[in-house]
């Protein structure tokens, strides 16, 4: 496979490239779009899209002005580094900038997939149960952060933050973690600057 | 595959077998306990339990007093026929009893794999985003049932029943809805006289 090609292509024109990988639904396209509009006048931003089927990820990452690819994988399961090969020729990212590259939303298939990203983020939202990095702990095993999402449902939910931390910890000892709110905004700052700690590494 | 032979089984002692499919955290497995709460004097349940790892979802099932089996897939990403025809074996269902057949928490790849069930019911809960049908379209292509889940965090979220409904159909016409709040119990006095009426059917 061609993920260390994407390796190299990332490392030679110094791009940061970051895999986010998620349930269907646990908010990566919001949290993309509201990052995307807070800070795209500092860092330029490239983005890869992948679902089974539809453009809607890509026309609302589009909206914000930022260049975009959509990947449509059929029936597949995930993202792999020869899509992601053939998008970077049609997108053609600029030196210095982050690539965001949006998984199809599995919490399983795209573990196992390297797509020569620098940093692997996986999104859960605070909906899905505290349990998932033991139940799921594959994708977590080579995740570099860990994103805490709709903070702001935590009220009317059972989650314990605390629990899932040390359960993921178990699997990845060096995960850190984010909490946010993408819809409302809460943690995003901390977001921010983990992003641009990414872009000057 | 070993689909086919599984059908014959549950034919041949004239179980319901119905496989449950969801994104991770939907909610699947408090639905199957608050409905063997509900019911487990009335129907015989069998449980299979499928999950890439731990003991959790079968211990919870366990504590309802029906039997169950937990089969792990380690890395995979879905329960396969081979698998279920394995546990059937260990299992040994009632005539006349239900299985109820818990999938790998994943909206993707157990669209492929026939278990050789009578229904399939895919469950989505309204904080993943009202467009998961066109998103996700293989697995609604076969599903029979649509549990639209976790309806008390309406007010929080924004999701368009209609909506999800109409692009639901748009795939697979005959799609049959009941929306539920597992936890809250709304909605659950439905989706029990459908479970009902596969018993007879």
């Amino acid at each position: 496979m061609l993920a260390e090609r994407n390796r190299g292509y990332f490392e030679a024109k110094n791009i940061a490239a970051l895999n986010f990988v998620s349930s269907p639904g646990a908010g990566k396209t919001t949290l993309l779009e509201k990052t995307i509009t807070a800070l795209k006048e500092e860092i330029p931003f490239f983005v890869i899209e992948g679902d089974q089927q539809t453009m809607n990820d890509a026309e609302r990452i589009d909206a914000t002005g930022v260049p975009v690819i959509q990947i449509n994988t059929g029936s597949g399961c995930h993202l792999d580094s020869v899509m992601v090969n053939s998008a970077l020729k049609q997108l053609s990212p600029d030196p210095d900038s982050i690539l965001l590259i949006e998984n199809v939303g599995n919490l399983v298939c795209p573990a196992l997939f390297d797509l020569g990203e620098a940093r692997r983020i996986v999104v859960i939202s605070v909906t899905e149960g505290d349990d998932k990095p033991i139940k799921y702990p594959t994708i977590f095993r080579n995740a570099d952060l860990c994103i805490i999402n709709k903070t702001d449902l935590l009220p009317y939910v059972q989650f314990d933050v605390e629990k899932t931390k040390e359960y993921a910890r178990r699997i990845q000892p060096q995960i850190e973690f984010i909490e946010t709110s993408a819809t409302k905004g809460d943690g995003m700052e901390s977001w921010f600057d983990w992003l641009r700690r990414q872009r000057s590494a």
